[in-house]
């Protein structure tokens, strides 16, 4: 098995990004990205892909507390840190590199190509070091941010409970404030990836909790820093009864454990508020934001090692002939359905890379804006974005493994293959950082019909117009896909507009078109920037017959999807109604609470 | 975890069917029948469902030669053939019940749902005795068939070896003709479910091999019966050196052991040849299409029992609001999306249900056929249902296995759950017994193109009648429907001429399409189904609202796919055009060789 980090794709993407790369305050050298770019990918092909598969057969595992990872991650954990990736784009005072989220991106993709057990872990210290940047007092910021920027310590996300999933507003940990400004905390927590390791001497979890006199809802939530291990002043370290009760035994990620924390049973956990009470869920937001853009690069990097796994195979693996001419079995690229099969996992992969740079750029200009106008702007581009990449790409990443364990026949059945693993990983990333049905919900509630309807709409106009220069290139093919593309914004636009009216008059029914409007927005996204990108690579260029081929399967083979997805979304609810009516609300029960799980 | 059998479904099927149902000469009681599915189903709740999780865990195991069932595999074995269950559709003179595949297929439905890694192992007993049925010696047949049918005998189908999976043609099993009519059978078969195991005696290996002056290709390879154990004329049985070399670490279906079968290494293993010299592919076609059939009513039962966790989960998990009126979470069940997940897995289970039934309806009516065209017309439409019915009813099975994850959300993907493990099962059914692509290929070029072409004319009027009966539906809403099925024939009937025309001119490019044409046959041909079942269902039967939700849903959410499918089948190989070019045969390779892959 082996892995080539796509590094011309990536570094043509970077280069001709809509917004110059930035390197502290000046721009970002070609060389310097060329090279970070390719230390990066070395470090996915030859550290990381290696590991990945004692992960999946050793994993983590719990005992008496303690969560031992498997044999060689701490080594390449070290690597990692050591060679001061931790914090690409965080600023230099903190351990950081200045450099641009885009950047890291693109890194990320390649790393969780290598291996996403182990690159799950560096999500949760980037995110935290973030948060920490974005919403710390100073004095919790000196104590915390530069140790976990840098991966001397772990960092968690410590938000889900037993009762608590999709819907925040179920949180009981409880924080009750003591006379030194700090709080006891005192809940269980559960879902909690990386809750416990051997990777590093401390962890610090940002636990979303509940002061006494918190309102109801997701708008009582406080956020607080509870560090596995409390930094004395002279510089020692005391436990804080944050215990681990296990973990869980899924059905991949073997290398990411995923553990149940419990806080302060018995004594109390001590925590740290960050960003004021009940602004908890606004201080994690960049937390999630910053892990979903995360887990879109999980699903890019899933999609691309899924190509070049089967390509490898359907490259080298004789079966079948083609014609009366072929006198031996031919390599099973050759045939139709296995082209097929290679080309939509190959532009996939490659439209995935489209959207998450595209929301990584929005957020380096929204960090960059010279102004409050820009800044807003580009925060809209990327909270519309986000929840697009997040599902496209992690549904990408799903659909490419799927199709691999089919290139590869009966082996590919075979765990020794290596493609079982990669399917059972995949398969976690459409599910956490908010399923992708919440993310649908946000998008049509948020993106689409809330507040930021009008930078939607300023999107779609963007699409249109890619459509349009297409449709007027003297290349005969492209320009008749540039006309198919403007079809399917129309189709777009309909189904926009008529889920804008029905949410005003019938939420359910607009609710039940979210998810095929997610898919629609995501397809017609990917299709004007796979678009976008071979508009930008000139001809004679080495990437341009790649580019083209990735824009002409993509549009011929999956855009034409938008027409069912906009007759799905018409149907709306009434494809079920009255199914399941036994559960409907019992008659005279009355108002209270919020609306937590599809707000 | 439990699981309901859908008797009351099956049964309306079964007594809808459009052919009589037979039992021996006569025809088959309704209380009966009721009697058997009651039992069927209890077998599959009671007995296999609690056993699944055991064959999950602990699978079957290999050492020195030798496999072993999990603890509870054999005494579920011995309750199923001690009920009479192996061979319900084989004549009673063999120890069968000399009833319809129609009924067995809806046996087997229940048993898969119950366990697909233990009712495979039943698969291929069914199959073999069938084969032995049609085309053995009555010397064989004495020996041989009623041990298999009444599964005192194991039995394998001996197909795959390293270098011959989807194209036959590369076999290379050798078979030497001795004095006495027997036949030295050498050589080593890979991926053969049930290739050794501890639950019987002996176990009878059809295997396909080749005469040393046998023709190249498909067309040259015979079968041959090769047990473990030869039976002497005392009674006695004798070492046959039939090896098992070892087994597969799969992904999923742990409790069928997939062996590496070593024939004749060393000392010889003795066969006798089924059906004449060079005839193996003929006579195996039986034992493959049955298996083939009964793959299909694995991915039912898979899709059914998916519906069925993933329902209970949502209707007891509480998580979110729906509005202000809600006090307290609802149930996971009354969310939109969750609904349009639950629905999709129900419909695609019923969907499935219709196509299973009537393959093997066609299959039974070929069998009791009163004439020669009759037998002929009936069995045409069983080989073009069979491949439809196989791919459809696994991807449905595929695709309701990762519903069932995505509505239990992070939990699905615990393993505790029990849901990686029917998704991890079901993974294989899209590609063993031919993978769905090959289905794709067979159904275009014998199918639609070929000899069964008229046949398949036949078909589409059928649905076209269906479509315009529903179309003058007094319910508006059906009649809506019907216009839609109409609307999706014609995308049929578009695609059907295309196909045609294209393979005449430039086969590749026609089979470029053979995947979304089979999955637009599937649409078609369940809708079609959907809608003549309801038909049957009068107003007020308990069964009508259900059949009714189920195909309202397949209409609006699932048919609106085939105009993206035409528009796929259109663009056939232009959308890859060039792609991949580099393994492009060299100019001036000289012809010959057969087609079997694609043909």
């Amino acid at each position: 098995m082996s892995y080539s980090p796509p590094i011309a794709e990536l570094q043509f993407s970077l280069l001709n990004s809509t917004r110059a790369l930035t390197h502290g305050g000046g721009s970002l050298d070609e060389d310097v990205l060329a090279a970070i770019l390719e230390q990066a990918g070395s470090f996915a092909s030859d550290v990381l892909l290696p590991l990945d598969k004692v992960l999946d057969r050793s994993g983590a595992s719990y005992a008496s507390g303690r969560v031992t990872t498997a044999s060689g991650h701490r080594d390449a954990y070290a690597q990692f840190t050591g060679g001061g990736w931790s914090a690409l784009s965080l600023p230099s005072q903190f351990g950081g590199q200045d450099l641009p989220l885009t950047l890291n991106a693109a890194c990320l993709e390649m790393w969780h190509a290598g291996s996403i057990g182990f690159t799950m872990g560096l999500l949760l210290n980037m995110g935290a070091a973030e948060t920490l940047h974005a919403h710390a007092s100073a004095t919790l910021q000196q104590t915390y941010l530069e140790n976990i920027a840098t991966g001397r310590w772990g960092a968690t996300m410590a938000i889900t409970e037993p009762n608590s999933g999709s819907d925040l507003s179920g949180i009981r940990t409880r924080a009750v404030e003591g006379a030194d400004g700090s709080y006891a905390i005192s809940g269980t927590k559960i879902f909690i990836s990386y809750g416990d390791h051997d990777l590093t001497e401390n962890i610090v979890h940002l636990v979303l909790g509940r002061l006494d006199d918190a309102p109801e809802g997701t708008s009582g939530l406080s956020l607080f820093v509870v560090p596995k291990l409390v930094p004395l002043a002279d510089g020692g370290l005391q436990p804080n009864n944050v215990q681990c009760l296990g973990i869980e035994t899924k059905t991949g990620l073997h290398g990411s454990p995923t553990c149940t924390m419990a806080f302060g049973a018995g004594e109390a956990s001590t925590g740290w508020m960050i960003g004021g009470p009940n602004r908890g869920l606004a201080c994690m937001f960049v937390m999630m934001n910053r892990a979903r853009l995360a887990v879109a690069t999980q699903g890019v990097g899933i999609a691309e090692r899924a190509f070049q796994m089967s390509y490898d195979y359907a490259a080298s693996r004789l079966q079948g002939r083609i014609d009366a001419r072929d006198r031996q079995q031919v390599p099973l690229i050759r045939h139709a359905d296995v082209k097929r099969n290679l080309m939509k996992m190959r532009s996939l992969a490659a439209a995935g890379r489209c959207l998450m740079l595209a929301a990584a750029e929005a957020i380096d200009a929204a960090r960059g804006a010279g102004s409050q106008i820009e800044r807003a702007s580009n925060q809209a581009l990327a909270d519309i974005l986000t929840p697009v990449a997040k599902a496209f790409c992690t549904q990408a990443g799903v659909d490419a493994a799927d199709l691999a364990i089919q290139v590869h026949g009966g082996a590919g059945y075979v765990e020794e293959s290596g493609v079982p693993q990669l399917w059972r990983d995949a398969r976690v990333t459409t599910i956490y950082e908010g399923t992708n049905a919440i993310h649908a919900i946000d998008l049509l509630t948020r993106g689409i019909a809330g507040r930021n309807g009008a930078h939607f709409d300023g999107l779609q106009e963007e699409f249109g117009k890619i459509a349009s220069r297409l449709a007027e290139n003297q290349d005969h093919d492209l320009s008749r896909l540039g006309r198919a593309l403007s079809k399917a914004c129309a189709d777009l636009s309909a189904a926009v507009e008529l889920s804008r009216a029905t949410l005003k008059t019938d939420r359910h029914t607009a609710l039940a078109g979210s998810t095929p409007l997610l898919e629609l927005v995501g397809l017609v996204a990917a299709a004007s920037y796979l678009a976008a990108i071979l508009e930008k690579c000139p001809a004679g260029h080495p990437l341009r017959t790649r580019l083209r081929e990735n824009f002409v399967f993509f549009a011929l083979q999956l855009l034409p999807e938008t027409g069912a997805l906009l007759a799905m979304i018409t149907a709306g609810r009434q494809a079920f109604s009255g199914v399941f009516h036994e559960f409907d609300r019992p008659v005279g029960v009355s108002a209270a609470g919020s609306n937590a799980f599809d707000g």
